[in-house]
């Protein structure tokens, strides 16, 4: 087992102030000897089996026989340590993911330093037509946008101008943090499995959330593909790029595929699927087919 | 909110000593006026979006975008509480389920009842050839069938005799019961909510668990199928009965779909899904299209 | 098992804006033929011990004996599900309790109203200089108090006042709300069991945690109180007003006490512990008397 | 930050066939440069303090602090991963806590080596009188050790005589496994936070634990105290060996003890405790005292 590669525990910047930088992952080991976090993985999933499957099946071929089929225990054995510091905002979405461990900076021991989040111009947009929670992809009108990040500017000066006098005050900094908006920069330690830093990754990767977390669930990820190549590369096909049908979504596909489409549906991915994924999909294929 | 309809509290026996029974619900309201548990989990989302949709989406709706939009917290507001007995190698699997308390009877502080699980004839069954894991579909010979079954009473006699007689002996009850085979039943109250009860039973459904904790979860199936009727409508549209593919897999699949396909897909949805969610399929059916 | 007594489900104010109300309880019994939540966690733990206790030991008994041995698995047999409105700032130390189900409103989806924490005059204090994370008991002079309130009048106005102003430019909610102050109001549903409900208010009643989020802690104990008196007895004794020493202490203490001083104290316990507990606090009493 | 020395990582024997080894630590550091878990666990304190407690409190310090203040987190940031092998009533036992994960031999999968935990003839002893859950102090008579070895090894050998001829007769293994005794060994990978290992060693290590639990808990605990000294040393002190009083219980102690007593206490704890710390203990003393 080797120590980290250095590049690997350096910040990347995230937003405007922010960053996320790994501080530690378990096991310490990555990309010397071909040795990666998904071999712990592989060792734990081969607990279960014992020898049955030690020679017969790659880490790479089990890596991705547990990603689909569900068999999550074994990517918990695998143990990632971030250091973030991000908008409360932020914080206030990603905290919501509870299997994690967390060490934040108290805004009632220290004084807060004076970093607030300022969105690019080009991300101030209009509230979105079809989704409802999200900013939609058009631009606002110029003037709108120089309007918005006056506003913000002024409170934000508004805000820490308060914050300071009434620190000059002596009023207990718990009180006084109170005026602070929403877009100041807090940090924290976050850690968690890997498991769980992918189903945070599996929906905060998603369109769905908003950038601001996203760009971190992206750092995020960048850091995993490296410790877990294999455990990545599965991820994304099967979790974040997969498509789920329900069950009259898939009936209604199937009826358009005759046996001949079948096959040649299963033809595209001999090259690509080993025998054992093939074999599970035909059947997946043909089982909503009416008989 | 009304009391629980009678017969919901009834025991469901399940194997040869075992059952399921379900204690209590949260909310305890059910098939009166209409309401179920269902109205806690749009009530509790409703917090979420506030006036906003209040009138613009019915609570099945709701539910339906819910889960297929993997919204889960609004189902960890209804809590459901089962007491059961099932054989210990049973309990040896479901208590994996972390995410829910369990009180057990102490076999430390109690001498356990000479009740052993004995397999239906019909239920021993070869090692499957094709999943390492289970037993396979057909029949094992009856005389290995019958040698197998008078092991299994042979066993059981001795274990309990031995127990019996250890006791007697004033051999503390937790070192006596070491003995005694995995078959034997024990019970517990187990409760959680019901996010987690459809996980447990988005695994334990599945034709890859054991028989023998499969009946379980079906009768707790059944159960919530009447606690919350809209949500066990989507769990097995969406979750149990549909269908994942992996990104290959379903590019493989598209093109053979032209659009006139497509269009004649969308057109079998039009009767069964709400515009809405046929909007929402008609994009995930034409993202992985090649352009 | 009778309904909630009406005035259990009544919103308690909390702070200028704020309240809690108990939403749900399982079991939804209380205060009628003495049945209460008491009751269910007793019935729970009875699974464990069988027959063995049921007629030896009172409910109370129970209840006061797991708690002090810390047998927690029974306490997670009652559920309570809370509305509560709360500071921002104060939802940020709530929401770090992990084990429980949130559902809190989407600044995404939603605008939220222009209600801000605004501190009673009293309740603005200086740092303290014995604990660095509070505010002292001491007033703080009349002048900084009111430039104080000042101050957050001013930020508050100015930052609903950019906010409204951008959500007018049709500039996203997402984006616009970050210039909120934490003082800002939100509101979830809050749902967990027992247990981890009285681990949540040993931290929270704690004279460390800050006063704004101990308001709310109060008025969750006091409907703790009303639903599972005994629990609640237990909960003071034991666990709130109990005292912890380590090892180096309780031996300095108890140098200081010879048998006679000991029989004495056992003496004025002997009215208020059963003979159980009696026999356990001597043993524990004498446990680290040097011989 | 250095690797783990050489002989953290062999295995321990536990009981007749099983054992405890340490598989992983995050951090992989230990007593070389004085780096030991311990300090990950500052550091990651420190995040909350920030440059406010860099200099004045030592890591010793901080940790004691931590520990008696019930500031949790920052233990969590400690993973320990373990590979251990032990009976099945253990291993029941030793999933009951959730907050770890688990990769465990499966019984479908595999053939079970046969192993099966026979105790030492001393450790067989009668049901206790006293504490209705354990085993009591004395031994048992010869005659009755004798007969209860006896019986084990008869049902032992008879179980495994039937699991071994069902096998041969191709019985699936998930079946045939039923006949096999709970004294059979086990093995998994086990992995939690060093907070939760403290939770279970905390109640394992107890005296009213079973004794062939303990035992495992006694071998995890060593390795801990050599990875995390000062967190073991305030394990022990507060946690583990330290007392803790009802608020009656305390009252009656303290009605002993007049000012002089409480100065002659604190004058033997001058040399043991930081000033911060008795500080703390003075208030603690005088809280219960009557005015
Ligand atoms: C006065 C005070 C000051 C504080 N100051 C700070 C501070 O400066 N910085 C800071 O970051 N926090 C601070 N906190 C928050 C504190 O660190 C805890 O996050 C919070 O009190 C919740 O406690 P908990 O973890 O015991 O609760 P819960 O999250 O409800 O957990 C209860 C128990 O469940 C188990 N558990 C739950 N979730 C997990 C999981 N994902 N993995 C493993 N085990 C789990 C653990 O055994 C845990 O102890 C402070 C809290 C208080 C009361
Ligand atoms: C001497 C002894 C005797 C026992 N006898 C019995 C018995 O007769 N019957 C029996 O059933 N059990 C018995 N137990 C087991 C006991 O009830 C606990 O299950 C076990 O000790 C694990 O403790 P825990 O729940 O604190 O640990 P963990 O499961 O590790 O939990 C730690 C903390 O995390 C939080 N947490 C973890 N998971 C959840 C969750 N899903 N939901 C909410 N919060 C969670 C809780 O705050 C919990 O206290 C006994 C234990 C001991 C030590
Ligand atoms: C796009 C988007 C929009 C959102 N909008 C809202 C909103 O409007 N309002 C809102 O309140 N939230 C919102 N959320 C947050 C969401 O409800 C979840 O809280 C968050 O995504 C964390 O997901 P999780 O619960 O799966 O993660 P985790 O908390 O990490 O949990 C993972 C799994 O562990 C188990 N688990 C963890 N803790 C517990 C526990 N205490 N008890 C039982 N099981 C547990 C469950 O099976 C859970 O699914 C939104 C999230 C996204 C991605
Ligand atoms: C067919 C089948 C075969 C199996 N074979 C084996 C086997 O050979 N060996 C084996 O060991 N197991 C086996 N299992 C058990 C499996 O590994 C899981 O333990 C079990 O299915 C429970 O699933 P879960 O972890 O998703 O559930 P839960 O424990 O209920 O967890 C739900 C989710 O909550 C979160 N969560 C809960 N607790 C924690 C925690 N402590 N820390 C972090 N996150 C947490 C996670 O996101 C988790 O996915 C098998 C299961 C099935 C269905």
């Amino acid at each position: 087992m080797r120590d980290l590669a250095e590049g690997l525990l350096d910040p990347i910047p995230v937003l405007d102030h922010g960053f996320v930088r790994l501080v530690d992952c378990m096991p310490r080991a990555v990309e010397e000897d071909g040795e990666t976090a998904d071999h712990a993985i592989a060792r734990a999933a081969r607990v279960s089996y014992q020898a049955g499957t030690r020679t017969s099946r790659s880490d790479r071929g089990l890596i991705r026989y547990l990603m689909r089929h569900w068999h999550t225990s074994p990517f918990e054995m695998v143990e990632l340590k971030f250091h973030a510091k991000m908008p409360m905002f932020v914080a206030r979405q990603w905290v919501r993911h509870r299997t994690a461990s967390i060490n934040e900076i108290s805004a009632r021991y220290s004084v807060l330093p004076e970093e607030v989040y300022r969105p690019e111009p080009g991300d101030i947009r209009p509230q979105s037509t079809t989704n409802r929670q999200g900013r939609g992809d058009e631009a606002l009108d110029a003037e709108c946008t120089e309007r918005s990040l006056a506003s913000m500017d002024r409170v934000a000066e508004g805000a820490f101008g308060a914050y300071r006098s009434m620190l000059e005050d002596n009023v207990a900094r718990e009180t006084a943090r109170g005026v602070l908006p929403v877009n100041t920069y807090t940090e924290w330690y976050w850690k968690a499995n890997l498991l769980n830093v992918m189903r945070f990754l599996q929906l905060r990767l998603d369109p769905h959330a908003q950038m601001e977390i996203r760009v971190y669930a992206e750092a995020m990820g960048s850091l995993v593909a490296r410790l877990a190549p294999w455990t990545w590369e599965a991820f994304e096909e099967y979790w974040r790029h997969g498509q789920r049908f329900s069950a009259p979504e898939w009936a209604a596909i199937v009826a358009e595929l005759d046996e001949d489409a079948l096959k040649r549906i299963e033809g595209r991915l001999v090259d690509v699927q080993s025998p054992g994924e093939l074999r599970e999909f035909s059947v997946r294929l043909r089982a909503a087919k009416p008989e």
